[in-house]
């Protein structure tokens, strides 16, 4: 089946390709060519890069909008342009090169360390002076309705001694926001932290699932590996940052300073809400934390500039994820990990059943949006249903 | 200019391009499109899985072999064929889809518990069951003759408080060897260790660029990010599984026993002599080590078997570097970390030059080849000169 760009009004979709066939873009200025909305991914989309893609936006606003008239009398364009948003099946949108995903939630981190080393001294010395990331593997990334299993890996047993090879009894979600880059930089070189802007074109919903059974065993020295690359999701809509620019609040104070590569001003963290639920097979889902992406101590501007800092070269498609973002209040964690402490503190969903970690049969969902007087901003949602292991 | 897939012989290229054009290899059976050699990448004739380049192979040998006289009155054909070697532009031959950098040479993993950690217990309690590993960044992957700039970096001060964003002083290579695969699983599915010979097309030689420096102050707890991704290269030529199997070797006995996942038998290793060199800038090349693919403790099967043990998708073109391959003596030692014991032991060069890592104006050459009575197969050479950070 042939794949095409599309947007998001309300119920409905808006075929980009039907537009640009019909020759709107080019007479209001878009000289791209058709094909790139004609594609099994955004990538050469996002290859025109924040100009173009502010471009499209601007036309699209201008065409919807009902002043303009600008789509009066084209009832069979319309036809065709427009469809149901129930009924479109989407896919995996952006061929992603390469996966990083970051650590930035300090309260995730503080979480981390507090339940794995030291309470009295939760976050590593390096946490506030580093974006700390690792790089995670893109072929297994998936869209929202596609079906994980429970993976299997190595897992020590209690008696500390003996792994064994079976399903992982620690499955987990991680709360997640990703960007996309629309722009690429040469080997060697860097991004300045006060350019990184030109090279975001927009964000997503992420789900980095992880088995913490098998990181656990496997993490130290390396980072983790087994117990995340098995799958991680998103949500299938790329929100520009253009559309997100109204939403742009100031981050948490950077305290000590954080060295000039990665100094921002301004507002550079997004107001975004953050929600995941979780319902057992044939039930209700049950809201397991609400968070929210303004929370993160580490912007996307400092991720990037970090990232390229080396000069490790960026393509157009990287994606980069968050880490998992959690509040300060334990209703806002975004991991079973924290929410369950380590699986110490049961949680109790709404038709009266348990859990510690997640399990077969059960679907997390995760939501997002933005909001304000005037209008709201939906990220869609991940929907992912947790199958037995194979 | 047009890429076409080649192979060495003796001090000539063969350009396979040209024989399928010819229409001689569907004359000896092999029925694939004529375009899979002419491509910037080898990844659509990596698709044609281990029989497809089982049966290319057999076919240029069969062309090749005199006493088959199969090239005889076609002068013209092997005037365009056949062209110098040392007048090719060679590229990075695979387009990488996901790597992983293994750590998987017992000698080498002990030198470092040993100097980071406890010297009387410097392997780490997962070592023996895991093949360790990590994801890294394939976007910065080159081929050899691309130089390469010192990367700037955070690193920790002396004062064991302040990092600073500097050029690292401890810039290192990590000889080693990397498969590509040539065979795409499912997500969710497993790639039995029995069966992963079916996936692997061959090996090249693989220089992993390291900051040691950076790494150290960046990798707890999430692994090598900024200290290795940078870049990392390759040699230019891929010698087939098919090509190598004369030198296959028994592995070290692995003790404990490895969970059963990961259990192989018969010859597994590769005899193939490793060599890494360094000159300075405008001097001749001192051997620095002599290092053997046969000393890994996990092989590639287990390293793939491993990977796919969670359901991890594999694709056609993904790269598993070996991770360090040392020996057991100091001058078999494959980074300037070993080989100087962390900046301890300065290294004399052979012009009176003292290094304990890199230098800017240093280039380093890595060489691999398989010999035995019959013959020698080479790697090719790695060959990167460092240049002063941008």
């Amino acid at each position: 089946a042939e794949c095409h760009v599309v947007t998001a009004i309300g119920d409905k979709l808006l075929d980009i390709h039907v537009l640009a066939k019909a020759g709107l873009l080019k007479q209001f200025g878009l000289d791209v060519s058709e094909t790139i909305f004609c594609q099994p991914y955004l990538n050469p989309l996002l290859a025109t890069g924040r100009k173009g893609l502010r471009a499209l936006r601007d036309i699209l606003q201008y065409l919807l909008n009902i002043e303009h008239d600008a789509l009066s009398g084209q009832e069979r364009l319309c036809s065709q342009a427009f469809s149901p948003l129930a009924e479109a099946k989407m896919k995996m949108p952006v061929k992603v090169g390469d996966y990083t995903d970051f650590y930035s939630s300090i309260e995730h981190a503080t979480n981390v360390g507090k339940m794995f080393r030291d309470p009295d001294n939760a976050l590593l010395q390096n946490w506030r002076h580093i974006p700390i990331g690792y790089h995670g593997r893109a072929s297994s990334i998936v869209a929202s309705d596609t079906p994980v299993h429970r993976p299997k890996g190595q897992i020590l047993q209690d008696d500390g001694k003996t792994p064994v090879y079976a399903p992982t009894k620690k499955l987990d979600f991680e709360l997640e926001m990703a960007f996309i880059t629309c722009e690429a930089t040469a080997i060697g070189d860097n991004i300045p932290v006060s350019s990184a802007d030109d090279y975001i074109a927009g964000c997503m919903l992420f789900n980095d699932w992880s088995a913490r059974d098998i990181q656990r065993w496997e993490y130290v020295p390396l980072g983790p590996f087994m117990g995340k690359n098995f799958a991680s999701s998103v949500s299938p809509w790329l929100v520009t940052m253009d559309a997100l620019a109204p939403f742009a609040v100031a981050g948490p104070e950077q305290h000590p300073p954080v060295l000039p590569y990665l100094q921002t001003k301004g507002n550079n963290n997004y107001d975004v809400a953050l929600e995941v639920a979780l319902a057992p097979d044939g039930q209700q889902f049950t809201t397991l934390a609400q968070s929210n992406f303004k929370h993160m101590y580490w912007n996307m501007k400092q991720q990037l500039a970090h990232q390229a800092s080396n000069g490790c070269n960026i393509r157009v498609g990287d994606l980069y994820a968050s880490g998992t973002i959690s509040g300060q209040t334990p209703d806002s964690y975004g991991s079973l990990l924290e929410l369950s402490w380590n699986g110490t503190r049961p949680i109790t969903l709404d038709d009266g059943s348990i859990r510690h970690f997640i399990e077969d049969g059960d679907t997390v969902r995760m939501q997002a949006y933005a909001t304000n007087r005037d209008f709201r901003i939906s990220f869609g949602k991940i929907e992912t249903k947790i199958l037995p292991s194979k």
